[in-house]
């Protein structure tokens, strides 16, 4: 079955509807966005976040073709160029943004009105496809990585790669233990949730938990997305994640995370820069300092597999996964 | 200075007063214990804890010596062991309780009256003036292993070990950096809250953030108190110390575990039982399973220094803790 989340950013004759994931699951609230200035708005309130931003700028550009379609073929580009620096720039460490906008474009080529529509319409379906199709590939590979009746570990929320390993592990009978991840909660609620929803043995630690469920022999793997990993095999992903690595290496756990593609620009992890976000959403009182980045990097040698569309890569031969095609 | 944790249970004329730990820092309330039965039943509705019920159990015999003041020897004695007996059983894990009882009973020979209560008073005082001067003694030799200006991480609540390292240190201008310890919150309220009132440079991080913190180079040491430590050197503490010792000892930052002296009743790690608590405490929604051990056990491999009141050890070598007295 699929879970709600996976299909948590709709298209509809008269807007796009986002499910707000910043009251899940306690709430099911449907955010309306009647325009493409009402998405960006969206995805900048964090009411998405995830592979959610990639779907709503999907969606967000057919809306500005539609606001676009009674204008000439110029002016309905530059409005169209315009909306998808909007998206664009509603997330700037997000490379998925530029990546659907991008998409959404590939078939315009001076159309107006209707056609116009159409042409955005179907670059926004091919990206929506593309992503999906991507992940599920993911999923399979990782799925291949797990015995059968393997308690997986997994942090934060992995979003579609999850499902679909989910999906694609249907006759391994896997359970999930997931890290509360805070301060946030995504873990709990996203992640739990979800394979809840999906009928998997659900399990839910508080963040400093993972070591101990580690060392218990119990945990045939830990299983992670990646925001981001480097051509020499530096995991970036939520913070946590690190801890959870050198802790599975010390206890002889594989750790496998997964991403749809090493990324060329980011040769080492000196090219990424770490976001840190406001202290007092991790403490709020007088004469005490919060500390809060929110992501964390995982040397290669704590690495086991990066698991791609392409398959399955050592964090040292990633160089591989662009050999046959780029 | 001293912070108000260190001097949170009090005896007064009409009773006993426990500052209530479950609603600090938000809330500064007292609750008044007017006899040893609501001393007892205070410290098992977790009104105070760590070291707090060492000193409740002092304090609350000496509530039970003025209940028994008008029976005669034998009559005062029975009712003084079932008050005991009654404090001891509150926290079964808790070794400190024993301890406390028999040093309140130590001067107990015979009298009765204004002599009886005389008798239980001045042990109690000598149990609370031992516990204090050995906790003195352990951040003494702790503050010594640490350089001028360090940054130490934390986790939990070390409670005295902690305000007295502080104080030893105080010429060293040492930073803290506390983990929030979910899913109560022990180092974001306790840890954070006495270290801010010392006037200490304070940081609070979610516990997944340890090992980002600790691969950073920015902190000097890892410094926890330990709940018990066994003979061969395992560190049994709150739930994740070990993914911090783990990460420290990946990092190659030193692992310093705060006790008074290992525990002779436990030769290994065999013999220490985990409590898991219940796992509603860590998430509560239908078809999602909550697990919460409540401690964790590190193996003597991630630790560097077991800290006593009798000086630094080797977790290799604790043996030589009893070498020289018993």
């Amino acid at each position: 079955m699929t879970p709600i989340l996976a299909d948590s950013v709709r298209l509809t004759d008269d807007g796009v509807e986002i499910l707000d994931r910043r009251v899940f699951p306690e709430r099911r609230v449907w955010v309306h966005c009647a325009s493409v200035e009402e998405v960006a708005k969206a995805i900048e309130d964090m009411v998405t976040q995830s592979s959610g931003p990639y779907f709503a700028a999907l969606w967000g550009m057919v809306l500005a073709a539609r606001e676009a379609a009674g204008l000439d073929a110029p002016a309905a580009r530059a409005r169209l160029d315009a909306a998808g620096a909007r998206l664009a720039a509603t997330r700037r460490t997000n490379n998925h943004l530029r990546k659907a906008v991008t998409a959404t474009l590939s078939q315009v080529d001076g159309q107006t009105g209707g056609e116009l529509v159409a042409a955005v319409l179907a670059g926004a379906r091919a990206g929506d496809e593309r992503y999906r199709s991507r992940s599920a590939a993911l999923g399979r590979h990782t799925a291949d990585l797990l015995p059968d009746n393997a308690t997986v570990l997994t942090h934060c929320w992995a979003d579609l790669y999850l499902v679909e390993l989910v999906l694609a592990a249907a006759d391994k009978n896997l359970a999930f233990v997931c890290t509360e991840t805070r301060p946030y909660l995504q873990g709990a609620r996203l992640t739990a949730e979800t394979l809840a929803e999906m009928g998997v043995d659900t399990t839910v630690i508080t963040d400093g938990m993972g070591a101990a469920v580690l060392s218990s022999g119990e945990v045939a793997a830990l299983v992670t997305a990646a925001d981001r990993v480097t051509m020499d095999g530096h995991v970036v992903n939520k913070i946590g994640t690190l801890g959870l690595a050198v802790a599975a290496s010390a206890f002889g756990v594989p750790f496998h995370a997964m991403v749809q593609a090493p990324d060329r620009l980011a040769p080492t992890a000196a090219e990424v820069p770490i976001e840190y976000r406001d202290g007092t959403e991790v403490v709020n009182r007088p004469g005490i300092r919060g500390h809060y980045p929110a992501f964390d990097i995982t040397p290669p040698r704590f690495v086991t597999t990066v698991v791609t569309d392409r398959g399955p890569f050592s964090p040292h031969q990633l160089a591989d996964y662009y050999r046959e095609a780029p």
